[in-house]
């Protein structure tokens, strides 16, 4: 793990007050920034020129709210999709321009999202499996869930680094805790749409 | 892209039905094979020892669905989050088995997305967040909604092959779909609760 020594000379960390020619004190704000760069590089994965970044946001008090979280959230952007063929490319993004206006979602048409988004729609159709886009509502509206208490989470703070930091932990261990939790709730769905009748032999091929 | 001739070599694809000497005829259990045999190398990343994996399942007729299903999910099991400290260890395992109590989910308690799971939630509580855990019901319901969905989308289909293929399919893709939705809506309800009051400049600094 890198010292404090090495975050003061990255410029990542504000100096301390000099108590004494060789010692300086370090307050509750050197904590807090020491927390946010643990967090964005601990939990987050960044790269420390993502870090500086991120810490810039945090200072720049001009910056509205929105936007500072707007920059945080940028730095855990979802991994790219697979690459999709070039024909279904256009109807994907016709796909996510309707999903948006329909949901009345107050984003940019060029978020880097909502490009991702159309990268995966692409894929979907090119494999032939376009049918799951019926689907695409539910998962809007569960995610609408989701965001709700993500923002919620992220507001329970005042200070900008406490507040990114909460954006940048709540995204990357959001985006695990739901992976998981899908799972789960798949293996529960499945597990009452196609039941065993009475016991682990009785009616093996039943439902085959 | 691999060949037809190196998937049956390999015991993937069932071998065609000789028309000539030197003419094999495939059909329409090839095509399907095929189908599921690039779903899951393209869009799923697998290695053909977990594809061989996945046809065995296809192929054993005596398998009930929900297992058949399992076995597909399996192989697209979520990253495992980042390393936890030892403490919080314990506690986020109890809190998993609670929620699974809680929901009502039918899942066996080792479940591999129950222990990436509690991985998750120790990862939470070990960087002083574990208050975002107020809000795991909203995660666990939205998941509920995804996973209905989900299903759906794969009892569209009657054959264990296509079914599988769905199974994967929708997971990895889903998952993709999932983290860029989650993040326009994030941003859409960040813009509605810290609105700029009504420009660029106009109360910048307002909200902080």
């Amino acid at each position: 793990m890198p010292t404090i020594k090495f975050y003061l000379r990255e410029g990542l960390l504000p100096a301390g007050e000099l108590s004494s020619p060789n010692q300086a004190h370090y307050g509750e704000r050197h904590v807090r920034r020491l927390n946010l760069i643990r967090a964005l590089t601990d939990v987050g994965g960044l790269p420390l020129a993502s870090v500086s970044k991120v810490v810039e946001a945090v200072e720049d008090l001009d910056r509205p709210v929105h936007k500072l979280l707007g920059s945080a959230a940028r730095t855990v952007d979802p991994a790219p999709a697979p690459e999709p063929g070039r024909e279904s490319g256009d109807r994907a993004r016709a796909l996510v321009g309707e999903l948006i206006a329909r949901r009345g979602w107050q984003v940019p048409g060029d978020h880097a999202a909502a490009v991702s988004l159309a990268t995966a729609l692409a894929a979907l159709l090119e494999v032939g499996h376009g049918d799951y886009l019926d689907f695409l509502d539910e998962f809007a509206s569960a995610s609408e869930q989701i965001a709700e208490a993500d923002l919620a989470f992220v507001a329970r703070r005042q200070s900008p680094e406490e507040m990114v930091e909460r954006v940048v932990i709540g995204t990357v261990l959001g985006d695990a805790m739901l992976a998981c939790l899908r799972r789960l709730a798949q293996s529960d769905a499945s597990a009452r749409r196609y039941p065993r009748p009475d016991g682990p032999e009785a009616g093996r091929t039943a439902s085959r």
